[in-house]
């Protein structure tokens, strides 16, 4: 069984509003064992919405629409979905009680624009809605089956839930499609590409796909099959992704940079501090994202001006003159000025050239200078990260996150031997 | 001129990464004056790519799609849309020497599956990528120009801004589609709607609609016809939204609440140090994000550790002893110790619950104290913001900002009577 899954709004196809209706159906039905083929999404516009549903009637044998139910005259999705089906739309009763116990419920009149909301297509039936006046439409369309729901994201969910999947259980017997994702920094994708190509290779039973962002790589193995064999198959893909990709992988599915760096700290019982210029506070903000870090993350000092540099963390004022605040000896200083005031077992500084500005020819923009500082001395590291502002800063942060991992993972196994 | 937007990756399609580029573009070309009438997501295969491309090429103007230029097996944009123009692939003089330029610049070897992306459908154009390896692509098909680009964010936006837009810029001669969005905080949106209720009537030449996102709620107003009008009736209605709303709009179109802060610290010639506990770093980065804060933002402490707010902040352990952590005294005392440690001439303050746990019946999760400390004094205020720990964080780090803000305006408002 597949799916196509349709999101209806103007503010939606100018990009005002950002949909994560068709992200959230996609995954529930997935998950389910449905195939989703595509989404589409179109404008408040009775002939764009006939023209998409009859499109994915056509091709799909489930087809999901969020959106233009509302009471407005900009929605118009029934009018759309009439059409469609060559229907005239009605007050179907089930929808006029609907409305009639909810404006009683809450001692509430209805308005006449309210009204609209009763209107079916001739031959549909109404989906309950547990929250709002907006009920859901269900309707045949040729071999598929049509949902219509609200865009209003807790009615939307909750009628994905009551009314929609439990129609779709039975879609796929005895069969379900699971995603797992391994998450890696660090690699080339061309390079983890060329370890993993057996395992993306056509013909297999899984399927890899890999996927980019800011330096995050996710590799993601799907498979589709009996329960039991799908997470054979998975926990049999993942073992060996994990595998070939070594210390770039830092956790699977929900896990971030951050939670993998605060699990180690927990695991090792260690203490972090950190100097932040470039990146300005965002090491320290990914961090605190992850809950309970106080016991670990003692402090994070954004020595942003250079004055803070010299007053905050002791960097001597000759070492900025001399070699620059974007230079080994000032970012070693920093991570050492931060362990020593905190007592941290470890500390990591991060100074860079961000951009768009403040560039030369021996320090492009993007060039960020990271320093690793603990009981056994300091690491010093250059990268050079391509893009603008944002992207150099998030790049630096989880890069400065990753040498706290990767000291920590290091510390680890040298323990066990 | 209208266009379809397309958006290619498996991740995309099952909903495990949201698709923001279909946004990000739809509002880039909606401003050119082109219609946008759709956006459509399909899978990384290679006749899925080649319907959806020859259905847009087939109703659209301009075609623009993302996702599946990358170097793995998995990416096959070049081999759809080659199937789509019936053309084969070759390797394209332009960026084979790109990528070999690409290489030599940073020392690194190009491996054999780089290669595939030099690899264009015969006849193609290939379109520069300032970041990485990956050209995009362009081609005519039928009537419509189709623009192929990375999904890698900074690349894909880097691309659209230097070859596509310019392409676009004639797209409507004599007219224009332009949105103008007021952005404010702080106020809720029943009042708002409310306040701007005969602007978003029916039937006025403009069209206004609302979007709230944690605590930011924009005023979009749309209009079309000629350039000259249009910008008319846009700026007699900006200016309405902005007189009805007052003290709540922080900036217009792409400005931030930090870039807000940013300008407001420069025209005052003022300087900032942050004393951050819940919020770990959020305010000093959101500033940090805007170029050229070094002279103002002296300082951020990341004091989310108890001992951090004693040590670096000189809050009296006795104050925390007996009000807690997130209390009135104490956030005085850090915004007092955070001005006091760096001579800023303001200095601001968060600490608060953030959840999920450490809230209780008095201080429930969302409960945050901010204080801010200036020649005149401190002043303190708690407030209590729902949602989960990103959300809470999130709110959090733009009220901080937002007081700055006010605060400052207050001043200029005060020095110009």
């Amino acid at each position: 069984m597949n799916a196509v899954i349709l999101s209806i709004g103007t503010e939606l196809v100018r990009g005002l509003r950002l949909d994560t209706h068709a992200a959230d159906i996609a995954r529930a039905v997935t998950a389910l064992g449905v195939d989703v083929i595509r989404h589409e999404t179109v404008d408040d516009d009775d002939g764009a919405i006939a023209a998409a549903v009859c499109r994915a009637a056509a091709e799909a044998d489930v087809v999901i629409a969020t959106g233009g139910l509302g009471p407005t005259a900009d929605d118009c999705t029934r009018h759309g979905l009439a059409e469609a089906m060559g229907a005239r739309l009605v007050a179907h009763p089930d929808a006029v009680a609907h409305l009639d116990a909810w404006a009683a419920a809450r001692g509430k009149r209805i308005s006449e624009s309210n009204r609209v909301q009763t209107l079916l297509p001739d031959g549909a039936e109404p989906l309950p809605n547990p929250i709002g006046t907006a009920v859901g439409i269900a309707v045949r369309l040729g071999e598929a089956q049509v949902f219509c729901l609200p865009g209003v994201p807790g009615e939307m969910r909750a009628m994905l839930q009551e009314s929609v999947l439990p129609r779709l259980e039975n879609a796929a017997p005895g069969r379900v499609t699971r995603v797992r994702t391994v998450r890696t920094f660090g690699l080339p994708e061309s390079e983890l590409g060329e370890r993993l190509a057996d395992l993306m290779a056509a013909g297999r039973p899984t399927r890899l796909g890999t996927a980019c962002h800011t330096g995050v790589i996710d590799v993601h193995v799907h498979a589709s099959g009996p329960a039991d064999e799908v997470d054979r198959l998975l926990g049999a893909d993942a073992a060996a992704v994990r595998e070939r990709l070594g210390d770039a992988v830092f956790g699977e599915g929900e896990e971030t940079m951050a939670s993998a760096v605060a699990d180690a700290l927990r695991a090792a019982g260690a203490t972090l501090a950190l100097a932040e210029s470039c990146t300005g506070g965002l090491v320290a903000a990914k961090l605190v994202a992850v809950p309970g870090m106080s016991d670990h993350l003692l402090e994070a000092v954004v020595a942003y001006a250079n004055a803070s540099k010299v007053d905050a963390l002791g960097v001597p004022e000759s070492l900025i003159a001399a070699h620059g605040a974007v230079s080994e000896p000032v970012v070693r200083a920093m991570a050492e000025g931060a362990r020593r005031r905190t007592g941290a077992s470890l500390a990591v500084a991060v100074t860079g050239i961000a951009g768009p500005g403040g560039g030369s020819p021996e320090k492009p923009v993007g060039t960020v200078w990271f320093a690793l500082a603990d009981a056994n001395g300091t690491d010093a590291v250059c990268e050079r990260f391509p893009g603008d502002r944002a992207l150099v800063r998030e790049r630096a942060a989880l890069y400065a996150l990753n040498m706290v991992r990767l000291r920590l993972r290091a510390r680890a196994i040298g323990e066990c031997q």
